[in-house]
Formats: C-alpha cells, structure tokens, sequence
C-alpha cells in the first residue's frame, strides 16, 4: 500500500454567503488550496477528485456535480465522482481519496466538500438533513436529527449521570475556540449562562447545543508519500484513515450511548497507524450537537464509556488542556456545512501540525499526531483519520 | 497495486415494478450475487460497499442510502458509501470498488447500483436527468438529454454520412439481443421499418432512439486476485479500469462527435490492462440514445472516428460477428436504471466469460476478454473496464 501525503488544503470561511454558489465556493477553497503547496503545482497533475456533497440536489445540480465543478476550477478531465454519507461526505472523499493514493493508481488526488445551505427555505434545509436518517422509521414519524441526539442526550444523563452542564460546556469551549479562527462562522465567547439559556430545541437541548446551518467549501489535495518532497518539507501524513457504518435507525442499535461506527472507524484508524488514542495530541470531532463531542470522546477512545464528561471537568480539551478538541470551533462555531465538514477537519489540522494557525493564539504546541472524526446524521456513517506531521 | 478479480454478480430483472422500493430491488440483486458465488461466502467478510444511484433524493433517502441498504441485507456495519456522476454511478461505484481492493485495504468489497425511476411521474423523472446536465447552461435553457444526444447526432450525420437508418440498426440489434436476456426490460424484436417509424422525439430521434426509464439493481463481488481461489475456480479478472470526465455542456467541447471522457478512461484501462482494442471479444457499451452507441465504437478504438456505422452495416457488433456489443440488450432494451447500469454491465460480462449466459442462444463463443463503458449524463464522465475471463 503506498503512503498518503497531504501537502496542500484549502477552506473558505464558513457562513452565510448568499452571493456566493457551490461554483464559487469550491474555487475559493481549490484555490487556497493550491497556493498552500509550498513548492508550487501544475494543476494539470491532479489526477482525480472526489467531491463530498449532500444538497446536490437542491435545485441546482442533482447529477455531476463533481465534474462540473472541476470543469469550473480549469480541470475538465479529471476524473472526479462525488461521494455521499450525509454529513460525513467530505470525510468519504477523503476517505477515498486516501484508498486512491493508496492503491498506486494515483499520485496526486483533490479531496474536497462543499455545501449550500442559505439559499433556501429554512423548512427545505430541515428535509434535506432529515432524509439522511432513516426515512420510515424516523423521518416519516417526524423526528429531526436534534430529536435523536436529544434522546442519546437523554439516555447519557439518565445513565451516567451527566449534567446539563456538561452539554453547554462544551458549546462554551467551542466558541471561545472560534474566536481567533478567521475561518469560523460565529466568532463570539458565550458565558455558560448564556448556553444554558437559549431557546428549547429538543430536550435537553436548546439552540446553543446546536450547529448552525452554514456555507462553505474545503479542499485538500493527498500526495503518494513518495512523491510528496517534491512539493514540500512539511507534509502531513495520513497515516490511518477507517470508516464504518451503522443502522440509520436508533431502534436498531444495541446502545445509544456511543456511536458503533464511530468506535469501529477509529479501530480501523487506530490500527493502521499503529498509534494509540495516548499518543493523539489533539483532535477535531463531530460536535453536530454537544452531546455528540461528548460520545466521541470515549468512542475515539479518549476516556473510557460514560466518563467523557470529566474531560471537560478538567479542561482536558480546551486549547491549552493535554488533549485539546475542536480547536477551530467545531461545527458548533466553526460552523458545519455538510459536505464540507470532514475537509475542513483535514485543513485545520494540516495547519496546526505545520504550525500555521492562523493565529499564533489559537496554535497547539509541540503537536505531532491528529485525528479527525466525521459523523453522518445519527451514526449511521462514520471516518476517522490519523495525522502526523514533522513537527513544528 | 493488488490484483482485483470479481467473484459473484447478481441482477434484478430491469423494468417497471410498482411493488418493489430501492431496498427490495438492491436485495434480490445482492442476495443473487451471495447465491453465485460458487463455494459460498459468510457475507460476514464483506468488507465495504461502493453503492452507485442518482435519484436517492426523489422523495424517499437522500442521505446515507448505502448504510440504509446495506442494513437492510443484514450488513449495518460495512463500511458503505453512495457514489453519483449520474447513469455512470454504477460505473464509479466498480471503479472505486477496485480502487479500494487495489489499495490493499480490503479484500472483498462490494459494488452495486440501484434506482427507482417508474415511481414518479414523467415530469419529475425528467427533472431528475435533466440536473444531470449543465444546470445554467443547458437545463434552464430547456434542453434535455434527447436533445443533447440528438444534436450530437445531427452533427455526426453531417460530418460522417450517417444515415438515420444507422440509427435504427442499433435498436434492432439490440432488441433482437434482449429477447432471450430474462433480465431485460423489452424482450421483443423490432424491424427496422418500425425503429425508423417511432413517434419524434428530437430530430433525428424518435423514440426507439431512446434507452427507457427503468427500475433495477445490479451488484457484483470483488476480491483480491491471491484470494479469489478461496471462493472459485472462475473468478473474471478486472485487468483494467479507468475514468475520466469532461465539461458537462457540449458547448464547451472540442468535439461532439465523440466523447473525450470515454477516449481517455478507455486509454487508461487498456493501459493498466496491456490490451489493445484489437483484442476486445464483446463489449457492453453505454447507448442510452441509439448514437451514443454508434460514437463508443470509435471512443473505444474498436474503429476509427467516423466509421462506426460501418461497423452496423458489416453485422461486426451483433450476437455471432467478430465483436457483438450489447448483446444484454443494451441499455435500450434491457433497460437503464441509471445507478445500476453500471454494475448491471460487469454482472452480464461475468456470466459470458464464464459461459454462464442465461440463454445458451445469446452465450459469446469463445471469449476471453471483454469490456464495459458506462457514461454519465451526455459524456460528463465515463468509466471502462477491461475484464478477463478463465476461458469457458
């Protein structure tokens, strides 16, 4: 199996841009992108592209989407194909372009996401996420992904005895993270009274414990480890990447406190990199609600089953703690437009490991393994990755 | 680069089936593909799944439709994940099936296609195909597929000497083909007088021009080479697999009297292959619209450009000549369930080269290599396989 580089990424700002279409959002990423490789690239080396996006159908481009949007960037013949798992279709085109690489087909391999989310309805935005659950068993009898996570939520406190708190301590933690991310959609502290007390969503939840909907684009472009110095010293290596699915529906599973495809990704992950979850020194995870950051944390094998909250207890994973998570705000702050997200995961992290944090403030020191973690809806999908860099 | 043979290969029938959704199409397809391996397999040891569909969106999944029927097979923890470039998401759900066993990540992983078209209405199914196109620059403007095609034709006859004649004779070899195929959709010959007779539907086609819409499913089973012998004697061997893509609107092409997606995705599977058209025993091509068939032959190199037709008039591509193409039927009369097509290509290529028609009237004599091309939309994308079998 040939090694996987990264050597250049790429993401616009998260947000709300209705000037702004999937064409335009992805150039702005793509472009970034290439600029990023430090020795310069002749784009018509990309071999292939795998493109993450959910709403391609939303009125615009239902078919193709991957081609047309290479065509835009200048790259008509590459072959590209989008990938989809809901909101972890940029972790899938990722995790397939990594596979590419791997196999010795290619060298050279864009992965990127891209989603439009503003430019409809509000009610058009619900279904779009809601048919990436289980149609006849949850969509049709009108439960929500904020209704599912509520009941894991639920079913956390009932069982190990997590707090409200707990949940809003990890909104709180995101947003102070986003502050000095420039790429970050809400760029605001809350106090954890503010947390408590927003608008009821889903009991437990409110909306703070919510990620917003949000546009944007990220890229990446993966190198065969062998060919990687000829665009850079500084590669970040993919050194693990698993991916898993699940049931869709939450009736079908033997717990709701954890996500199987999570913990069978990252024993995946874990295994192909020969690392253990002590050497990981910090991680971007799926907090598409708070108590989803929360399961992740045993899940990727952070702490063990029902001691997640502790961590944040302890401010294990703020920036500055032993194992900072969602540096760059996560989806809470970062924001969290779908087929983006997993891509955008991989660029925060190609910086921190290359010491280029955008801002020296928000910047993990003395880093050399990362990991990422990328959900579909409820679970039902599920990548994570192993990073290591070469130091700062 | 691990060596990749298919192992199993299952097909529903294509057609119109009222009483059958995506999850009981995909599982009569994958239950026939578990049912054809020769020595038996613990479904078990299925490692991944490449699922290839268009229209998830039309009402029923968008999101995470490959986790959802892979649950439904009994498999919820197979690491699945939907692949779309339009008709060619069956063709890109094999090719990165092969890409994943090439790797060496996994040793048997699943590619399969599905769509439901005959459950919406006309207008709608329309729609569908038509975001497949160019969104702003030929799906507002009205046009649609048949018309694409349709000016591609008239500028092939104007070139070339194409005469509608050349057209029909497409259709009536490969009705004549589909009607000992019990998968087909049309099992009936028509005459020439009546392919040249349809009702119009854009100059020059009529409607025996055009491919149906159709309902359907196809999987097949890949293995690595070194551990096809566990499970038979017969694997067919994936020598060669390539894509490719180009500008999704004509306009923007070179040339429109061929595909340039196809050119270059046949370049790189006989590359990868070390095979030359030449040597080619059957193909299954991509005729969604009867010239779509008539460029494959000189896209492929079975001709040269301009001189397909003569291929028709020599009787050299049906049942019996020295290179019978679509003799499934094609997607004309077998049918075309957009993200199955592709998949459905490689199951009939499985049972020729291990003389394993399901008609000993429509069984290719003495084949040992064969080829499949799939395209997505009007040449946006294409893939083609080149396979090889173990003699009969």
């Amino acid at each position: 199996m040939q090694g996987v580089a990264i050597i250049g990424a790429g993401q616009t700002r998260y947000g709300d841009f209705p000037d702004l279409g999937v064409k335009e959002l992805f150039a702005q990423a793509y472009f970034e992108m290439l600029r990023s490789v430090d020795r310069g690239l002749d784009p018509g080396m990309i071999q292939a592209a795998y493109i993450g996006c959910l709403s391609a159908g939303g009125g615009f481009q239902l078919g193709q989407l991957a081609p047309l949007l290479m065509g835009h960037v200048g790259l008509p013949g590459v072959n590209a194909v989008r990938v989809e798992n809901a909101c972890a279709s940029g972790g899938y085109a990722l995790f397939n372009a990594a596979c590419a690489v791997a196999s010795g087909k290619f060298d050279l391999v864009l992965a990127a996401g891209v989603e439009k989310m503003r430019d409809v309805s509000s009610s058009k935005g619900r279904y779009w996420l809601g048919v990436s659950g289980d149609t006849e068993y949850e969509r049709l009898a009108g439960s929500t992904f904020a209704g599912i996570y509520a009941l894991m939520a639920a079913r956390y406190m009932h069982q190990y005895g997590l707090k409200r708190e707990h949940l809003s301590m990890v909104a709180v933690k995101n947003h102070r993270h986003a502050v000095n991310n420039p790429k970050a959609q809400f760029r605001r502290e809350i106090t954890i009274d503010q947390a408590l007390k927003g608008a009821p969503v889903a009991y437990p939840f409110n909306v703070w414990d919510c990620s917003p909907t949000s546009d944007g684009a990220a890229a990446v472009l993966l190198c065969s480890a062998k060919m990687a110095a000829n665009f850079t010293d500084r590669p970040v290596y993919l050194r693990g990447f698993g991916a898993a699915s699940d049931y869709l529906a939450i009736h079908d599973r033997d717990s709701i406190t954890g996500l199987a495809a999570t913990r069978k990704a990252a024993a995946e992950a874990y295994r192909q990199a020969g690392v253990s979850p002590r050497e990981i020194d910090f991680a971007e995870v799926h907090d598409c609600f708070t108590i989803a950051e929360i399961l992740a944390y045993a899940d990727l094998g952070f702490c063990e089953e029902g001691r997640a909250h502790h961590l944040l207890e302890e401010g294990v994973t703020q920036l500055g703690g032993r194992l900072p998570v969602n540096v760059s705000g996560g989806l809470k702050a970062k924001g969290h437009p779908i087929g983006a997200t997993g891509c955008g995961m991989a660029c925060e992290i190609f910086r921190q490991l290359r010491g280029e944090a955008s801002e020296p403030s928000r910047q993990v020191k003395n880093a050399r393994l990362a990991l990422s973690h990328n959900v579909g809806g409820s679970g039902g999908t599920a990548a994570v990755f192993i990073y290591q860099g070469g130091g700062q």
